[in-house]
């Protein structure tokens, strides 16, 4: 733990198929005005939608609503919840669904009374947020983001053509999150393991940087062979409750910084996924799948000993009859292997990108990196691979 | 994830070498007095005590001082801290030290104001804290009993002849802690082999429990693996940064609950390591030690495949051509060599244990146990493995 850290997570977080029974409670620490944040109605199928409007009434809760927000949750429909907030004075947010739902519900958090313009001031010169936050509450739907645990919020503004994040301090994070992994069971299989790629791509950002020997990398590899095993049970067994349960507590825990305290991190298959995403409109999780195998090829020779370590205690490939580079490159064929077994995209034309789209994508992308510094002619190539 | 739970840690922690930086603007948040609790005068040697007044001073705080914490705080010195607490109104507990100060520091902050007998209503009858809880930060010193991220507090009642526990809940919390691993660098040897046997004793009683394929239980080995190595390295080079601070922070997180989280737990070997201490006044990793080979041969055959599991995932023993009898056996003989390394004792004799002690060990011992229920005579059996 050589980089020096601070460590804060004040989400409280009530897991398992009793999971609901807090939220009573924990409306009880809050105002009588709820603004209920969902998406396009599946929680009106499959009745949580009636489950927790009774619990609301029950609590004598007055509830407004914004529905219909989108997988890539818009600045106009955040807009469109502070002003409801300020309208009806909401003393809490409660977010049901997935990250992008919980990413709009923080985005309204800390719009709803900014002084000046959000969008300017929040996510494009990233300023500290410097008027009263309301407080959000979360009712998971699908595993994949970590937004229910952290303080990350994405927002697309469609006028501008931006797709921006941003990180808020632990003030903003849900106060409480409620975790049931049965509400996932419904969420179709190739969205599931879009949200477990996009949990093992997380998890992966964070550990490939650093030389050093750090407790975290040793934490991160647990969660990734947790994750590994129980996706593989979860792709034959979908209501394996067991199974469903460890994806999404690996998917809360591998995006709640702790699984990032004291490393360098890359996130830059992250940045080439956003351009691919604004150029395609692809899941995100599957977009990542695309670009990952090709990109840690491109860069393992900078790290061959991490990618030799990922090889042996993520996969348990027998190394020490390997030279480095070819454990390095077993360990990457493995994730490969692993996206196949998924469903998932191993290249992005799959995804709608065409040829000539590459050298845009490229140099639209953030330059950043782990243990290589990419430029856009790197970018372009990994692109390329990835076609 | 099988059990359901709630998840709740609210503890700041500053980690490294510029974590004091952080105690000034953390005192920013309390009031003027502060009552600086501390033990016998370790951190005057080596110039901690004389930095933290400055920023005290610096702060404008006033401060009093409740010193000479003994390694098993005594209620006597809680009710005088609690005592000192009320006449001074004080604002804030500052604990500088190891968890026996931390510790005290939290039952001082429960006792403080409570209506009634604390020991009675708190440490005997387990009540719920109805009064003002006055609140606790720490600077850590010494790594092992996970008390800077939790809500433990271990009393003695010397009186009484009882040393009693309690877990206390998120509000009794360190509500900030500084974790600077140089700070840990003048812990003699032996004590910093039993702060990581302490730490590893926790994730061990967590870990051997339930049958169930539990993200927890991935985590767990991560932890254990990280602790191991770091401990290999800091046994030949103290002041090997990166290996110190990874056992700080492994003794953090292996007892701030999340590595306990949907797990049955066991804490059989602790409960048997009470009585050891309060008959031979050992130190607790000591005791740890010297019982948690015994324990782990007599329940093994109660729970095989998790100890086949703890050889092959945390000591990488190549279990796949042994027997499974024959790999969990070697995988807690893995564990009698590091306690070896370690210069742990492995008997309780050499902790000065009699042989009429150990009957009466055996019954004042609270039975209880993971993979096997342990009776009066199961103890003692484990006692006299442990002679």
């Amino acid at each position: 733990m050589k980089i020096d850290f601070t460590y804060y997570n004040p989400t409280k977080i009530h897991f398992g198929k009793t999971a609901l029974e807090h939220l009573s409670p924990e409306l009880a620490n809050y105002g009588e005005t709820v603004l209920l944040v969902y998406g396009k109605g599946s929680i009106k199928k499959n009745g949580l939608y009636e489950r927790i409007i009774k619990i609301l009434n029950e609590s004598g809760k007055k509830v407004v609503e914004l529905a219909g927000i989108k997988s890539n949750p818009t600045y106009e429909q955040m807009l469109e919840g502070a002003r409801l907030v300020r309208e009806n004075s909401v003393d809490l947010i409660l977010a049901v669904g997935g990250g992008s739902v919980i990413d709009c519900a923080k985005g309204i958090s800390v719009s709803a009374y900014c002084k000046g313009d959000p969008w300017e001031r929040y996510w494009i010169n990233f300023e500290e947020v410097d008027n009263k936050i309301v407080p959000v509450g979360a009712v998971l739907t699908m595993a994949g983001t970590g937004s229910e645990m952290n303080g990350g919020s994405v927002i697309t503004n469609e006028e501008k053509k931006l797709k921006n994040g941003r990180v808020y301090p632990a003030n903003v994070y849900p106060k409480f999150s409620i975790l049931n992994p049965e509400y996932t069971y419904t969420v179709p299989k190739y969205q599931m393991s879009s949200g477990i790629f996009d949990t093992m791509s997380h998890l992966m950002e964070q550990y490939f940087s650093g030389d050093d020997d750090n407790t975290t990398d040793y934490l991160i590899e647990g969660v990734l062979r947790s994750l590994i095993h129980s996706a593989c049970i979860a792709l034959e067994n979908p209501e394996d409750y067991e199974a469903r349960s460890n994806i999404m507590w690996c998917a809360a825990i591998g995006l709640n910084t702790i699984t990032g305290l004291s490393k360098e991190q890359d996130w830059e298959v992250h940045m080439i996924e956003h351009q691919v995403g604004a150029y395609t409109d692809c899941a995100h999780g599957a977009g990542l799948a695309a670009i990952s195998v090709p990109y840690y090829k491109y860069i393992c020779g900078c790290g061959t000993n991490k990618f030799v370590r990922f090889a042996k205690n993520v996969w348990n490939i027998p190394v020490d009859s390997m030279t480095k580079e070819e454990a390095a490159a077993a360990g990457i064929e493995k994730l490969h292997q692993f996206i196949v077994k998924l469903g998932l995209p191993t290249s992005i034309r799959e995804l709608g990108a065409t040829e000539d789209m590459l050298p845009l994508i490229a140099n639209s992308t953030i330059q950043g990196g782990g243990y290589k510094q990419m430029t856009s002619e790197d970018i372009l190539k990994v692109l390329k691979a990835s076609y």
